[in-house]
């Protein structure tokens, strides 16, 4: 019965439960259409913050709820766990691993994933940072490089271990290097032994002349001082050429580490492809300005898989206020085409931008206003906590934060997985294995 | 100049950082040697919580603390991430993977692991629980099942995805038996549209006459009851003879499920024989009644790995509560060797046994006392969260426990890794790969 009136209404897909596929789905709660989520993942993740899970700062749960709890109350929309491989706008249909989804209108959202340049094989030795499980991995080989050094019995090979190189001085390589600094001198130092963490090497490597590129200079400039007074190294205008099990290689130098973290690519997701339409040099889908596909009026592109000019002729961020605004924007053009309207333009707001680096150490631009330090990160802080999704989400971070704050104890500092791999990378093949590790 | 002091000391070296292990270390904090603690892991885990990971109800991090963080003040230990691959008693010295230590005195504490009493081909279609890795493997696939039965357009097949099979009914099958019965009626409902989580069936196996066989007849009875109440369905007296991936086979019959867990077998690490000692049937280490191992006076084998009878003549159960006892008798006894003494003769004190079942389910057997329901479970809960290392783990783990029980919502439900794989697992190859998901 609520079956057949349903079949009734309007079928819309939305592939992707980030930021921009979870607005649009909430703000279509009240207009009447049959609504279908898909995602690979059965996981809303608050990405902003998983650089801190990377640092062992939170644990995975904190920073990602399941979408269909996000959803549980809202009746009109369904939740599916699986991969969209292509769709066929010809047929409206998505082809997902398990099978078809038929559509009226499609609200695509896949987002994007880090890239190498073409360098794919740098992955093994510098993995990127988009998922949960880049975040643990590279957790894994963040905490590993400690124990390995702890229990290194060749001194030459300590500095190695107990050097960590950040690729890609955008904001998610600054927050890496500032929150890897804190947590070497601050957080580790008491646990070990033979070590000093404090003396732990953090190089941020960008190619471009400046960090934050996306900002104004004097940002930059700020984030700069702010990181070599946690004592991070930062080396601009520094093009990449090779990353292996040694270290990392760039014109003008060469960093022995075991330890490399990628920050700097970042490329759309694939599935924009499918759709036929013409992609920029990332991949993303160039839509019109009402975010539809140029030839499927009924098909949508947001948030960073998007790739749309502001009127000023500047690209729309690739931000998660960008894509909630999209989100929002396209549920309300189906909501007036339920009701025989017309689709209006997708405006941009810029809410302004912000970069975390440590505690008490951030940048933030707010219209004309620049902002840095303490009054950054408060602003950087509380802007976090309200947009994180979820009240046990907002208080369990909260109250990770105020206890590393005051006990200088980070929360999560697990290290899960098969370990001897790691802690063997980087070892030349002549050693004792026998060799006595205490006397 | 300390170092050249502390070179005076004896070594002592402990091989695990469990409940065993780590007690025994904190237990020679003011005794005069130098203590070198080396795990493969770098977290000691609070096993008994384990199964809450499992199912969703807790998050890796509430039960699993970094052992150099545990023991970060004790100044006379230093802790190595290391796997010891086998033990030289002639030469004191153990083998690890990246090296030899030498000791004076040895401490092996690296507890069991679980056992398919030779059917490892089992482990693929039926995983047990003894590490986080472990737990969040068995979350995976309960988590899947409900996502694949949400998504399955065959609705013949949605009965196998909605059956949960447990093998063994020790506490950890009762536990795991009563969570997952759980979570499918109160936590899980609300979430799906398609299927109806209530109706989810749970079967717990037991190859013996009654659940909890290491407990008196009446708790094992109060047990069944809880759990039927639960709607858990108990089988005893049932030996599983085939395992795959289309269901449990078991001698009276056959239950098709894509989701079983292995709770049954217990073997001692297999470290335990490299000390060329006598073991049991289990593979545990028979020691001398001061835990010594015969022949070599100056190692010893604590915890799940030792073998030792009570005057009685009753085995010592391998419980967390068993396996402390002994690390803090032989940390006394080196205390007593240090000075010159004797060493004593361990002697276990039985301070009762509990198993929950459910929320304000359980049994608990306290000397003479068999107690049931929820007195019992208070009983669990208040000892758990007291012998939970770390302030902030008690804390969080209250914190999700109200959580939980208050709104009905789990703590922590992610899917990690790669789930493609277990959603195509026991699909029969005759299907239509582009069936129509909705209509």
């Amino acid at each position: 019965m609520e079956q057949s009136k349903a079949s009734a209404l309007p079928r819309v897909v939305i592939i992707g439960g980030g930021f921009g596929g979870l607005s649009a789905a909430q703000a279509l709660s009240k207009v009447p259409v049959r609504i279908t989520l898909v995602d690979s993942r059965n996981h809303h993740l608050f990405q902003p913050l998983l650089y801190q899970v990377a640092t062992a700062a939170l644990s995975d749960s904190d920073i990602a709820s399941p979408i269909r709890r996000i959803l549980r109350k809202q009746k009109n929309v369904e939740v599916l766990l699986d991969q969209a491989t292509a769709i066929d706008t010809a047929r409206n249909r998505v082809i997902l691993a398990a099978g078809e989804l038929a559509f009226d209108y499609l609200i695509v959202a896949t987002g994007a994933t880090h890239s190498y340049f073409g360098h794919e094989d740098w992955e093994r030795d510098a993995p990127g940072l988009k998922s949960i499980e880049d975040a643990i991995e590279i957790r894994r080989r963040f905490l590993v490089a400690y124990e390995a050094a702890e229990r290194e019995p060749d001194s030459a090979a300590v500095p190695e271990w107990l050097t960590f190189v950040i690729v890609g001085g955008g904001p998610t390589g600054v927050e890496l290097a500032g929150a890897i600094a804190e947590v070497s001198r601050m957080i580790l130092a008491k646990d070990f032994r033979r070590i000093n963490t404090r003396r732990a090497r953090i190089v941020l490597i960008e190619g471009a002349p400046r960090l934050l590129p996306a900002m104004a200079p004097e940002s930059s400039e700020s984030a700069r001082k702010q990181l070599e007074s946690l004592g991070v190294e930062v080396i601009t205008s520094a093009m990449v050429t090779a990353i292996d099990d040694f270290g990392v290689t760039y014109a003008g130098g060469n960093i022995p580490t075991r330890t490399v973290i990628w920050a700097a690519g970042v490329a759309a997701s694939p599935l924009g492809k499918t759709l036929g339409a013409t992609v920029d040099g990332a991949g993303r889908v160039i839509v019109k300005d009402d975010l539809s596909v140029p030839g499927a009026p009924n098909v949508f592109v947001i948030g960073d898989l998007a790739s749309i000019k502001q009127p000023g002729g500047q690209p729309v961020p690739g931000l998660a206020p960008a894509a909630m605004q999209m989100g929002r924007h396209v549920a309300r053009n189906l909501a007036r085409a339920t009701r025989g309207g017309t689709l209006e333009p997708f405006r941009y707001v810029d809410k302004g931008t912000l970069a975390t680096i440590g505690r008490g150490a951030a940048v933030a631009e707010i219209g004309k206003l620049r902002l840095g330090g303490f009054v950054a990160w408060l602003a950087w802080l509380l802007i976090h906590i309200f947009y994180l999704i979820g009240f046990r989400n907002r208080v369990r971070v909260l109250a990770e934060w105020a206890w590393i704050y005051l006990r200088n104890e980070s929360g999560s500092r697990l290290i899960t997985g098969d370990v001897e791999p790691l802690l063997e990378r980087g070892r030349r093949g002549d050693e004792d294995r026998h060799r006595m590790m205490a006397q």
